[in-house]
């Protein structure tokens, strides 16, 4: 085990690894992250979110130095990596980290995009600070997992500015002693509460950790000082932030295991936790005999699953789109009469359709802890006919069963469709996956810039 | 005890509550602790910390909206809120308030004082959103602590983004609904640590919490929502950030128990356990006996006081001024040499005089939990004659010893010149006092400018 600290031994790496040492597993996989980044911000560009928010952080815009996806608009380059970090993550849509659920690619990518429109960064200098601030992202995170986000604090925000700091602080070229400053004024800014999900709110601490982790490495860069172990400090970010913190599992293995590869991309805009559900009833929406007797000889839909499926999910009474995220009566009842289950299915209008709630409310759970998260059984009891079942072993969007880079593909096309922006998918999607031959990643966000509709 | 939430109760008090209600003491203590933010805001205009910060800070300003104090130089309100923010409390000798240790002024002043420059805003508004604003940030404080001070959370950074947020809220006119919204957008950006104490990145968060309290409160009128109990739910501010919060004390006594008037002012830029020591040390720098004897023939100095004194400024081998301001050893060596205790006194130039380390070397403590911290005994041994001593029962600078009206006025004559920029001081303290007449608080400002000496 290293005596060095474990702020600077995480520095040292994000400031010397080189991206001839990168497998290309990593390398692939960062591009499907950027590529899956792009499909969420897409789908969000015109939010009311995203609206109001472009409307008062525009009031303090100094340039137009950087593209907000979709929007057809620029900003300077924190107000744009804030909005577009807001963006992608709005519906919670974007990749998730099994081990902690950070959604890391949002707070991370954003940065460097914003900096690649102001000068010049080639696409293996790009991929290579986003692969590595989002390793130093999800390690913090394992390192204050699970009491972390048990305490209440959305991880994602808080520890997204550490991966922002670190990857606009790599591509700055920061020092090993810089990279550590630039770590203290990330953790000086990690906020961000649980409390606000499902609100407006949530977005701000989002924003705020792409735009802080800019502003970390500016700072650095000016030898702005900073404690020196501003993670395992006495009282520093680890242990002020959870109560049992592994500090060492930050740099263990730094370099031979690779985080990203713990990331997944979801095929269902809801908590992951439905993803096997969801899987069934699409398939049973076009089950031959179930169309043959009709969604009304139904008597009862009962899921069989992990006890977190029934804690997480058991909503019958909702209200917003947001809530139907994670209602697994409107997810039933939604896939099986819609025969589909995008941004659509759980959006507002989707909630206000009458038709849906009395089908939800045949839906039943039946808890089985010997059910991995990512497996389900569904059986639909009809009346006079015999039930059918679905069981899904590992369902789609699982770290296991990942989506493959044509359903990615599929998910930018989507979603960018209903995001309503201008934004024409296939040159973009084209430049994501030719990003490591590019010289000039700003190119990439002309792409992604569309036409503003709103004013 | 109301049904009402907690939240809700206190965004009710912040936007109902009249400057006809407000009691004198009060009208005249937020005038008091405003001459003493201007004091420490005009002596470190031109400090590291404040011109880095400028250099990256100013590079994202969308225009010259708002005063940097002393500085001749103007930025956007965003930028000129937490940059003033930052330069108040830089060398933590703005006001402190004793139950939390938060100093209350420095995140909520800037915020009101920039929007004055936008539009025209009278000396009792202004008034009464500091006052209101700095008892939200006080009284969350309070049902904080000290669980959360001692967990690492910078409580003023913390805290005071509440603060920024309800003063300016309350000036724009929100709704109560829009002020829990604010709140809860506060919530979503509280951060800042007790680990970069000691380095400039404590200044971020300081930074922040006034410019983030202005988004907050920007943000709720564009009516983007936020969580219902920001403070007191689940996993809300209070119980995430503090073990044992009291969140009933947030609104108990609202409008009858005021908390500016347990906030009190430094005489001397040091740990407020050496005011009695440095008060006494003073004393006897002028001691006609310890003068003709001369301070070679000092054998030992024996400081009697609270256990909290020894522990908290125990520090006999400090490299700079900013440990110099919690040394026993120091304080007592430069204030009995040099018969002040100013920012001079507690720089690095003054650490670095090699005629006081022998001097303070002769210090030693001794524990009496009979003191209270404002008290202490300094005990003078000399060689071939009978010691000196010198009691102080409760110190200047304590609540319950205030600075005067033209203590404060001192301070900021001195400060003002230490801090080397072009503003006149008179003007300043004379606006201060006459500001409830005030239509244009704007005004103020114009006398804090200063002129650029630096680019």
């Amino acid at each position: 085990m290293s005596t060095q600290s474990v702020s600077a031994e995480l520095a040292k790496f994000i400031a010397s690894y080189q991206w001839s040492e990168v497998p290309e597993q990593v390398r692939h996989e960062s591009k499907r992250t950027l590529l899956n980044f792009f499909s969420t911000a897409l789908s969000a560009c015109f939010d009311p979110t995203i609206e109001k928010a472009a409307k008062v952080y525009g009031q303090f815009s100094c340039g137009p130095q950087a593209t907000l996806i979709g929007r057809g608009q620029r900003m300077d380059i924190l107000n744009a990596a804030a909005i577009n970090t807001m963006g992608a993550n709005v519906f919670d849509f974007d990749d998730t980290h099994f081990p902690t659920i950070i959604h890391p690619t949002s707070p991370v990518a954003p940065p460097l995009l914003a900096w690649s429109e102001t000068q010049k960064v080639s696409g293996q200098d790009f991929l290579l600070c986003l692969i590595l601030g989002m390793e130093a992202e999800c390690r913090i995170g394992n390192a204050v997992s699970p009491y972390h986000y048990a305490r209440g604090w959305h991880i994602t925000s808080t520890c997204g500015v550490f991966g922002a700091a670190m990857a606009l602080g790599r591509l700055l070229g920061l020092t090993e002693q810089q990279l550590v400053w630039a770590l203290g004024h990330a953790s000086a800014q990690a906020s961000g509460l649980v409390e606000t999900l499902g609100t407006m709110s949530k977005s701000i601490s989002m924003g705020n950790a792409a735009r802080n982790g800019i502003v970390s490495a500016l700072l650095a860069q000016q030898n702005f000082d900073g404690p020196a172990k501003p993670l395992e400090g006495v009282r520093g970010f680890l242990n002020v932030t959870a109560d049992h913190a592994d500090a060492q599992s930050i740099v263990t293995g730094l370099g031979t295991r690779w985080e990203v590869l713990n990331n997944a991309y979801k095929p269902y805009p809801c908590g992951v936790v439905l993803n096997p559900v969801l899987e069934a009833c699409l398939r049973l929406s076009t089950d031959a005999e179930l169309l043959q007797h009709g969604l009304d000889k139904i008597e009862r839909i009962e899921l069989t699953g992990h006890s977190l499926l029934r804690q997480r999910t058991d909503r019958p009474q909702i209200k917003t789109g947001r809530e139907s995220q994670v209602s697994a009566q409107h997810a039933v009842a939604v896939a099986l009469k819609r025969g589909r289950a995008g941004l659509a299915e759980f959006s507002d209008e989707a909630v206000a359709d009458a038709t849906l709630k009395p089908l939800g409310a045949k839906v039943c759970f039946v808890d089985d802890d010997s059910y991995s998260v990512d497996s389900a059984k569904v059986v639909v009891k009809l009346t006079g006919a015999k039930p059918i079942e679905v069981m899904v072993e590992v369902a789609r969007g699982a770290v296991a069963r990942p989506l493959s880079d044509r359903d990615i593909e599929d998910k930018v096309r989507t979603l960018c469709n209903y995001g309503k922006s201008s934004v024409d998918p296939e040159p973009l999607i084209k430049a994501v996956w030719g990003l490591e031959e590019s010289a000039d990643v700003g190119q990439l966000m002309k792409l992604a810039l569309g036409v503003a509709v709103h004013t």
